[in-house]
């Protein structure tokens, strides 16, 4: 699969180098095509591994996967042009992190509202989906360094859509009946604001962390 | 020991109640003296049951514990009275649900400030420590009823009243080791947060649900 990452840190690092290990084709975007830490990733990951603007990347990837700064996204993706995203899978895994609000961070939008709301309204012909924003880099692409049946969650309008990044997830190894589905994309409020409760236990725990759903035996 | 419990909804009263049964004098407080559901709770749980306005109630605690509704808990321990709080661990288990904001609810704090630092800053003699918000009233009381290692967090500016809380929860069945100590009363942002992702898995999972926090071996 070809596969669009925006955002060359090292959430957008870890991901792309995923996917590449798994065989899809990855372009990943910047701001600017010859991005230093873009180039610098492109040409340590082989020949499926590949850079160019935000608008390059959208435009190449059939599913397109928003991995830049919570507070830059919306102007990445305005960059990244809403003819290169439309109809095609976004893959939302950004928090709404408000810049310069120190430790632990505040965010710019929640409660009543969502960064990945604010994508899909921004980009209607889009079909957006979030998740995997509730963990660290190295837990999202390598689950299984964490023991137990720790979850992730997705939220998204398109079922179709949810289905897709459900078996890329699979694929990074989240098994299906660990990925639990919140409902629509306003949804996302929950596992966004989750960010508030996950980055206190930061500095307690490492950032190696995730939650295991328990349950009353029924 | 004597406590006060504010408020006589589901919450209260399972609070209450479970103190009773370990002993405990309990007087739950209530807007007017001799309201019906405060009452009906008194006269059914034993000798060690009282009942009475808010003022009563914490004037009568050693330890008090706010189980109102979070958008009336302000209101209510005005009522009960800076007096009757002073120097006492005041333990929130409120959520800053809005009213009316439908389903799901929306938090009418969060983010930039909290609940409890709401009551801490208008009770500053108090000494508020915040946990049990993050789970239904029948785990609260009876965290057995659910499988695994599943944990609650506590928040707090005071440590010996951190100290006497988790005794306490300690009695009600949680082990120390899952008593998650976040920090600062500041730090209650985060599990009061969490109730939006909370309530988004309630229409999924039902309310008997908790999670339990994975880390990566060492």
């Amino acid at each position: 699969m070809r596969i669009g990452v925006l955002g060359t840190g090292r959430v957008g690092q870890a991901l792309a180098g995923k996917l590449v290990s798994l065989g899809h084709d990855v372009k990943m975007g910047s701001r600017t095509a010859g991005n230093e830490k873009a180039k610098s990733w492109a040409s340590g990951a082989g020949a499926k591994a590949s850079e160019g603007t935000f608008a390059d990347s959208a435009g190449f990837g059939e599913l397109v996967i928003n991995a830049t700064g919570g507070h830059a996204s919306l102007a990445a993706l305005q960059i990244a042009g809403a003819d290169n995203l439309r109809g095609k899978v976004l893959l939302d895994v950004a928090n709404a992190i408000a810049p310069d609000s120190g430790f632990p961070p505040e965010l710019f939008v929640c409660n009543t509202d969502s960064l990945a709301e604010q994508i899909q309204r921004a980009f209607p012909d889009a079909r957006v989906v979030k998740s995997l924003n509730t963990v660290n880099l190295s837990v999202m692409v390598d689950p299984g360094t964490i023991p137990g049946d720790h979850v992730l969650f997705l939220s998204g309008d398109d079922q179709d859509a949810k289905t897709q990044v459900s078996g890329l997830l699979g694929s990074f190894g989240w098994p299906a009946e660990r990925i639990l589905d919140l409902g629509g994309i306003a949804s996302a409020r929950g596992p966004e604001m989750y960010l508030a409760l996950w980055i206190r236990m930061l500095p307690i725990f490492g950032p190696n962390i995730n939650i295991e759903l328990r349950r009353r035996a029924s």
